[in-house]
């Protein structure tokens, strides 16, 4: 029988992750080094941690250790979210909190709260794949908005806005990474994000500030100071924050949290318990525990040296291998090194030289709302060793130099669309 | 600042579900014996062998315990459903199974891949609350079926397809949960099942079948094969069939799966990643090694047993302390007794008696679509220990007396609405 008839306007919309569709392909090839997934390392796990705390946790002396609880989220950790958000000048209320299954639900929900089809979300160009399939998902209408180096550009938002709301259109919300942008790896500047608050406040717009990587600044280049959230400066309610304990603790876990005003995260609370009850009860007490013994704390100090590390692995190796091929910006913390490919190489077509070559990547333009971005690519350079990382970096520019030399010899399969473009200096 | 404006159609209408608000009026009354949850005991968790597999799975050799994992499911637990699945008569392929956080998830996902605001999906009168609020959340209008001793009543729900069809509404699907239903206990008749089955086949609609409860038979009045899932039955991709191990392992491990027709599997599957990624990986690999190592088949012997036993306790104390005031469906299986109140009382108007009495239940209209049930009431005997089944019980009876007594006096506080309708005799 066909379901054609049976799918909803929605499900008609969804698209795949392509960071997703990335990790599919990697299961299938031998020995590929992925720069795909976004994937905290697993070597930084505080396994031993992890191991005596759940052991305590289920010695059934609690039953409420594997029960349903509250979808607010279980008590002691709302309540410890409290000194994480001080500690990022984030004051707020237990009302204000609400504790996610992942950000990503989080980011979920709010699109379902928020979102009627064809409301407007300006987003950054490039931004979070995540965030444009759950805002996708809710039939948000995305509209992007370019970036400068030191964040989002206010004149093109502001400009945009105008065009959007000339035109009827009503914008609800503007969504932005301000730490170590996935996928850019850049930062909105101080002033820049007390702008941009100003700016919601004048146009009457909410902003969703997505704040996964906020611990993960790289000590050589970057500030605590330089990471405090647009949410620290919010007097008014205009702020909803989300932050993440997937790339401090382990994403394992699928524990996260919303802080927002009281009459949205009430919304979100109703909205949550029609969608799965409530976050697992055993993640919920193991991280509240990794925050009570000081875990997380360690953690952080020990993850910001150890991803620095990789990422000066990782440009290391990119200057020796791919110097004047690619460009890149240059990750001041989290996950991420955002490159542009020189001579108009589609990033696309490099991604079958890559596998063939034994390396993986995310192709940009699935992060550009507007179809843009064919040249650029995002390389993640958390979870493979520093080893993996220099030859991962010399396999890409295998495929670098393969697809230059398909592209000078149209036989071998360049396909139409590029000719008369340069080839790569690479 | 006013947020009004900003929420979505879907938020309108969204509403607190009446069984976790039960809980949060539970949170404040001292010593107080709720017969509102669904929850299942804790004392028949499996603890000891929980903290044997965790404290193995968190060793640290495989990293992939704590990280992001596929969206389909852990593999090794999605092909473990295969034997599952085939010991309830239902065959099934890998691509067609899908592994959510919670059976909630699986009602949630299908409703957005499924319905278009207006959508009509057909449900028992009464039905699962959770499921009302995942089909709400997604505006379908969703319309109610009187229920026969042997479940769902044909004639009432091709007569209702008609109406709805010949007013040009789209009907898509059909929900049951056709094992010992929540609220009512009752199961669907083997003739009924494949008479359904047959139903939506001729009348073109999808019936999606809700089944956390099957293992939890009672042996002295029901068998297994009393519990044949429809889907075992479907041979051409009709039914999308939802299990779960909150009720046979723990729901603090937010485990459950969906099976149904591979292109709506897919779509789900899209559909979960934009929601929440994926299932927590380390309480996937906890519920695989507990299928596994034969944990969850002793828990099925062992769970009907202890719950058949409760059932019994309970049903002696309503006899004893509440003959005639009630009347209910002897459970066969699964966690809740359905009661009528006598004498036209009002559930509502007995809860505030009941809280004051120290015990609570869930009133039966919130599991009414069509806003009918106001006499209705569901007690859940699966948490508490029988000597609180027992003294709950006692409890609930004074609230009756006390309810009864106050009719009588309308001085007392009784409504108007109930002027004119005869006292209780209990």
């Amino acid at each position: 029988m066909s379901y054609d008839g049976f799918l909803s306007r929605a499900a008609n919309v969804m698209k795949e992750s392509p960071i997703r569709l990335m990790g599919a392909v990697g299961a299938r090839v031998h020995d590929l080094i992925s720069f795909a997934p976004g994937y905290p390392d697993p070597a930084t796990f505080p396994w031993d941690e992890f191991r005596t705390i759940t052991g305590e946790l289920l010695s059934g002396s609690d039953g409420n250790v594997l029960q349903y609880g509250p979808t607010r989220g279980y008590r002691p950790l709302v309540e410890a979210l409290d000194a994480i958000l001080s500690a990022r000048g984030i004051a707020s209320a237990f009302d204000e909190r609400l504790i996610t299954t992942g950000s990503q639900q989080g980011l979920d929900l709010l699109a379902r709260v928020l979102i009627d089809p064809g409301d407007v979300i300006l987003v950054e160009l490039p931004t979070y794949t995540g965030a444009i399939a759950a805002f996708r998902n809710a039939q948000a209408d995305q509209v992007g908005v370019p970036q400068d180096a030191d964040g989002i550009n206010l004149e093109a938002l502001d400009a945009t806005w105008s065009r959007l709301t000339s035109a009827g259109r009503r914008v609800k919300v503007l969504y932005v990474v301000p730490n170590f942008q996935n996928p850019t790896g850049l930062l909105i500047g101080l002033e820049k994000r007390r702008a941009v608050l100003e700016w919601a406040e004048r146009r009457n717009v909410l902003v969703v500030e997505d704040d996964p990587y906020c611990d993960l600044y790289f000590r050589d280049t970057t500030t605590l100071a330089e990471t405090r959230p647009i949410k620290a400066d919010d007097a008014n309610g205009r702020v909803i924050y989300l932050g993440s304990f997937s790339k401090t603790l382990a994403p394992g876990f699928r524990v996260a949290w919303i802080v927002g005003p009281v009459p949205i995260v009430a919304k979100l609370e109703i909205a949550k318990q029609a969608t799965d009850i409530c976050a697992g009860a055993l993640d919920q007490r193991v991280v509240h525990q990794a925050i009570a013994r000081g875990i997380l704390e360690a953690q952080g100090e020990r993850l910001r040296a150890h991803y620095q590390h990789k990422r000066t692995v990782m440009e290391d190796a990119l200057r020796k291998e791919l110097d004047g091929a690619i460009s890149w910006v240059a990750p001041r913390g989290g996950f991420f090194l955002w490159a542009t490919l020189a001579g108009g190489m589609d990033a696309g077509l490099l991604l079958t030289h890559a596998i063939e070559a034994r390396v993986t990547f995310v192709i940009g333009s699935g992060f550009y709302v507007d179809g843009t971005g064919a040249g650029t690519l995002r390389l993640s350079f958390s979870q493979p060793s520093p080893e993996r990382l220099v030859e991962g970096v010399a396999r890409l520019a295998t495929a670098v130099r393969a697809l230059g030399a398909s592209r000078q010899d149209p036989a071998a399969g360049a396909p139409s669309t590029l000719t008369g473009i340069s080839a790569p200096r690479g």
